[in-house]
């Protein structure tokens, strides 16, 4: 080791951030208003723990087909028994209870917990077997909170530590509560403060991807990938994983990938998937079918108009024209909810519609080109995720708001809320008169106003005056030993600084008396009431 | 391994739990409702991660000389370099930065974090060498979330995850702060719903037990603990971790603790601290010399009667006394407030005037007997916190709600609030309708009600009713084919159902007519609305 010793010094994890007041205003804002919109819808608030055992949580995260990868993970200090799947405590032969620290993991999104937490629920009623595939019940609940990934390149404004807010609804093969989450994700943005077209809810469904790709010949196929060969739905999920980076890499990038290869803008080399010559042009040939077409009615002709034989791919576009029906049915049309038979969505669980909303806005960045924001929410049916824990099929739909990616786009885009204003500032004069700040600052606490009384070792008026304009304090009261004798209080109304109609008087003293005012002890709490108010 | 196969079943991690709509509600509830007094002081929103580098954190559990003890803790993935107490690189002899995975902390609590944050915050200007201790700033924030710790044993009503909602004040001296403290302890319980009388404010002063132990010489004693010397500060803390406990075990088994040991009711014997015979019968009359007092006024006159010559004592006495002053001068009378020269709160790094809320109420346990919740809030002033992450001084003081523990307290003596109205209900009778309940739906929503169209397997109308009823939806509407042809609507005030007044109601028809109603569908929305309005 150097000649310095280890230490420590202050600072956070990798990939972790603290929240300040301003994005904390709006991170609440957002949740709030999202948590209306599906309460509105009657889903019901739960709440899960962070951490879960890691078996529990499967393995399902985006683009990967480990836990391992993506995820905190760490031993249970706590020595367990080891179960069976009927939850039985497995014994060695000497008859003695097998015992391990089991893996825990930190959740990567509040889906994976909701299958526990419902197999958990209905896991005795099974055991007993009173539970079947016909008489599972229903349950739909909205969730917020944090979810972390361990993502080993770290874009900028991407985080380890995230907050999503969910709804989903488990227990349901209606497709209507498919139409319905788009619904709620279309208020919801609205409710957040999105104007109308400038965000879309694009929607397709797996089984039209899954039907397409049947129809031209890919469950035929073996692909020889590193040494191993790659069938069925593997290589369907492998097609599926590059058709999902559309938006980065364009559909060049797309077929060139599913082909032979490419090379990226750093100049390295990514593998292709080597899909025969004689299919890609066929998938070319589906991607780049639905661009410029705007509505929704179009879409649904189009692809009636692949007259593909696939009973999975018309299963899709009934799907598909259920949640047009209902959609134009309650007025939701084509400039909100849009279909987009390209889509495909990260997670490996989807089984039916998903869905996505996309920004419409750019904003530019520090060099000054324009951006997008990526996707702001996601979702659609999983009708398998439940099954891998419980034993039998819960099917389910819902979706997640990515709420740090939204307030992202909110500030990015300048349509953040001003702060709120701070406390009404009492400066700190006299030590003396502590006691009659604290009077003052109690009786505008009870008149409802929130005020603070300086208790800053830096008691120049400058400094304290420089704190208050940090808080974005409305008003300062000035009190010392004269002021208090005479029985006044000097108020100054930092707002009204602030304000553009105050820039243009040119006259000190006029400025002054006009954000400056010398007011009566006994006037003072109804003065403030007003000027607050 | 036996027969059975190692499996997989839905199950939470021991110690952490789900939380369902109802606690959800309480959790909410005391959450905004103190940050609302929070706010009105003047506190500001801040939020950090669930997880920092362990060093960073420091030894301060309760009880717990050793993160390891108590913390779930874990190495990072990401492989890092070593820095010094400067924030610099570590080098080895071949001059390569040495690296490591560095062990990462799941949060014990918010103040440590808090002192991370802060210690940040001014590094740049410390490292600068533009910080001092006389121009330290002042920081002021609220904070919320989830902390962890792991319990080896677990007594019932404790969990290994659990939510707080701290608030404090880092950069001043000022004992002021700490009256605030109080008040705004005394003002979050109140504007939480607990009734004046049933909590109190428990204030005490380090100072003041630090010198009294001092006067009676403890400060000059060697103790032989399991062939470790016990003395100095090390010894002060074991006292009052044994004194600490007189909740628990009484005044007898401190004194017991504090001599020879004593053997615990489950008969296990517990290791005494072995004080002379000279001091413990001057720790019984300090402890036992504040029983029967009801004023702080009082509790002054008695610990300025014991005439104790130590400055440090008489420090915490004049602290004790500006904040009596301050606390009558607005009016926090000793029902609220009220000074506990025995108490000494749990953490390690208090320094000065510390507080603690506990419920004056009692609940009776599953076997009928009498319990009290312990401590609902603590905290306290702790001067040397940061100076551990900083290097220099930065006093400070705050206090912590224990969000569960409250909302335990709430719910064991039946203070918590009804749970809220589930949605309007729409059973689902016929699926060709379903474009109609989703515009029925669709109108209520747009009028500001919440409403659900039922997507359950389970279609029989006894199962969507129980349904309903389990999410205490305060109406059903009910449309067959008939209805619909009708242009009438079935409407069920299941609410009123449930009424008290309607139990009196023999005749069935009567009872019936009274909760069922047939409404015309153009004026449905406007008819629901009046009755849940």
């Amino acid at each position: 080791m150097s000649k310095n010793k280890r230490g420590v010094f202050p600072r956070k994890i990798k990939g972790f951030r603290d929240i300040n007041p301003e994005l904390n205003q709006l991170r609440t804002k957002i949740i709030t208003k999202a948590a209306e919109v599906y309460r509105k819808y009657g889903y019901e608030h739960w709440d899960t723990p962070s951490i879960e055992y890691a078996d529990n949580l499967g393995k399902y995260m985006p683009d990967k087909d480990t836990i391992e990868e993506g995820v905190y993970s760490f031993r249970n200090p706590e020595n367990e028994p080891v179960y069976s799947n009927k939850g039985e405590e497995l014994r060695d032969n000497d008859n003695s209870v097998i015992m391990e620290n089991h893996y825990l993991s930190m959740r990567y999104d509040l889906t994976a917990p909701l299958a526990r937490l419902y197999s958990e629920k209905v896991w005795q009623s099974y055991m007993q077997g009173n539970l079947t595939e016909k008489n599972i019940p229903l349950f739909r609940r909205y969730q917020f909170g944090r979810v972390f990934r361990y993502e080993a390149k770290l874009d900028p404004g991407r985080f380890r530590e995230f907050w999503q807010i969910d709804f989903d609804t488990v227990g349901t093969n209606d497709v209507s509560a498919d139409a319905e989450a788009c619904m709620i994700l279309s208020d919801a943005m609205e409710a957040i403060g999105l104007k109308r077209n400038t965000y879309i809810v694009n929607v397709n469904d797996r089984k039209i991807l899954k039907g397409f790709l049947k129809s031209i010949g890919i469950f035929k196929l073996k692909i020889e990938d590193d040494s191993k060969i790659l069938q069925g739905e593997d290589l369907e999920q492998a097609i599926l994983r590059i058709i999902d980076k559309v938006d980065k890499i364009d559909l060049k990038g797309v077929l060139e990938e599913l082909g032979k290869g490419r090379t990226d803008t750093s100049g390295a080399k990514i593998q292709g998937l080597n899909l025969p010559d004689s299919i890609i042009p066929k998938i070319n040939s589906y991607l780049s079918a639905f661009e410029n077409i705007k509505t929704r009615a179009e879409i649904i002709e189009k692809l009636t108009a692949f007259n593909i034989k696939d009973v999975i791919f018309n299963e899709g576009l009934e799907e598909l024209k259920k949640i047009d029906l209902l959609l134009k049915n309650i007025g939701y049309q084509d400039d909100r909810i849009m279909f987009t038979p390209t889509l495909v969505r990260g997670m490996a669980y989807y089984t039916g519609p998903v869905f996505e909303v996309n920004s419409l806005q750019t904003y530019k960045d520090h060099k000054g080109r324009k951006r997008a924001v990526g996707a702001i929410c996601g979702g659609g049916r999983y009708d398998g995720l439940v099954k891998n824990l419980l034993g039998i099929k819960a099917p389910a739909t819902g979706a997640s708001i990515g709420v740090d990616r939204l307030a992202e786009l909110l500030m990015l885009t300048n349509q953040n809320d001003d702060l709120e204003d701070g406390p009404v500032f009492i400066v700190m004069f006299d030590d003396n008169l502590m006691p009659e700040y604290q009077k003052i600052a109690a009786e505008l606490r009870n008149a409802g106003i929130e005020t603070e009384v300086y208790y800053g070792s830096q008691k120049q008026l400058k400094k304290q005056m420089k704190y208050a304009d940090k808080k974005n304090c409305p008003i300062a009261l000035l009190i010392g030993e004269n002021e208090f004798k005479d029985g006044i209080v000097t108020v100054k109304n930092l707002k009204l600084g602030k304000d553009k109609s105050m820039q243009a008087i040119q006259d000190r003293n006029e400025w002054q008396s006009k954000i400056q005012k010398e007011i009566k002890r006994e006037n003072l709490i109804q003065y403030i009431s007003k000027i607050i108010k």
